[in-house]
């Protein structure tokens, strides 16, 4: 079987002015992995239309999901939903459903606020998207063929996530061992462990330095879909590691 | 005068699979602004030969400076170095200088440290590079043409940035001027806030809710070179806030 595949457009100039610090691919990545959705490639893009345009086409042909985040609130910079229709050829109009909605929510809320011409643009979707709507707003994400636009703020994008996860067609999950050792420099071991990714080219095996106040030392990772051969390969490398005269410790090093 | 371009091509499974957070692009982002390189791009790539060959020549033509982080270490999971020689179409071969720095290094260290064929990758550089020594390894990064290839260990990647920076043609300077308002919806001032951005089309406006345990509210940011143009958009935007009754804020809201 195929795996399925995703990549992850961040639309925002705050994440390219270093204003904002990313916090979602981190958890897309994550997440995807656990459906067996590997995240293949993210980009991060400044709010221009084109660019904006330009990168979804590109990006909606090579991957079975695409994800957005950021760029569908209210204000002047928040162009992706208009962009994400032009990507498709579609209009750009108020969803109706939506935009109920967002109203009856507005009602509600004390002070009542008012649908004015601004936050109807968060009710305006590309025509034939589907709208994702979670509990954390009443303004839609929404899904058009395989591109999935969601909010950038964390809280918002994680909610309308675990929304769109159950549609998802997924693989076989991706699993890992990770084995890791104080005092191993990666150099000593390097060559042993080129020969444990050559004997299990169904995994992929990566080796992370870390640099802690109790001391340094490497985690070696191995990731696949195949559970026999991650303990073995798990078993090689921390024969290797005792080989160097160091101690395996199963799992990722503890936070300094 | 042309402001030049930046872009960052962030090399490494571990970012794509989630183990990993990226600390890298808000600290380029942040630098590569004060010197007047408005980074315009990021792309996170896995360890592919193929991905990175080609993104790095895809970007290297369209930006003035593209920086890699990650990928230059000893194990078989290190491969952006031969990588970019082939992007360059150039050998890849043991630089000497490099290799009798690394090596002197090692002898010192207590026990010393061998120099095996998985160390000496790290001395192996495309033809015609620079190398980029820091005071954090002895193992280089390389600038060749307008690539800038760096460790992905937050410590030493900023340790070698420095080193490049003064080589780097910076142009002007982008400035911010913040202001925020608890409890400030979005929606409320968008379109006065659009007017504000129409009246400054040198700026870049931004409007950033924030979800705060102190409570909500929104950061307005203006970004741009020219200072006058700064000062009185800010004076516009405090403005807007306080017809909607909210008290403007210079600056970032506090964190929680």
């Amino acid at each position: 079987m195929t795996q399925p595949t995703a990549a992850l457009i961040i639309i925002g100039n705050e994440v390219l002015s270093g204003r904002t610090q990313d916090a979602n691919l981190k958890f897309l990545a994550t997440r995807l992995g656990e459906l067996g959705i590997p995240l293949r490639e993210v980009r991060v893009i400044p709010d221009v239309p084109e660019t904006i345009i330009g990168t979804v086409n590109e990006i909606r042909v090579r991957f079975t999901y695409v994800f957005t985040t950021g760029g569908i609130g209210p204000t002047h910079d928040d162009i992706t939903s208009e962009c994400v229709a032009r990507a498709f050829g579609v209009p750009w109009e108020v969803h109706e459903p939506s935009r109920a909605i967002m109203e009856a929510d507005y009602a509600r809320r004390s002070p009542p606020v008012t649908m004015n011409p601004a936050r109807l643009r968060m009710a305006t979707l590309p025509r034939g998207a589907t709208p994702i709507l979670c509990a954390e707003t009443s303004a839609p994400g929404f899904a058009i063929g395989n591109v999935h636009v969601m909010a950038g703020v964390p809280r918002i994008m994680r909610s309308m996530f675990e929304v769109v996860a159950p549609t998802l067609q997924g693989g076989t999950p991706v699993k890992s061992r990770a084995v890791h050792a104080h005092g191993l420099l990666e150099g000593t071991i390097a060559e042993a462990l080129t020969a444990v990714q050559n004997r299990f080219p169904q995994l992929d095996i990566g080796s992370y330095p870390y640099y802690r106040e109790g001391g340094n030392g490497v985690a070696l990772v191995a990731k696949g879909t195949d559970e026999a051969a991650l303990e073995a390969a798990a078993a090689e490398i921390a024969a290797l590691i005792r080989a160097d005269g160091k101690e395996p410790v199963p799992g990722e090093p503890a936070a300094a």
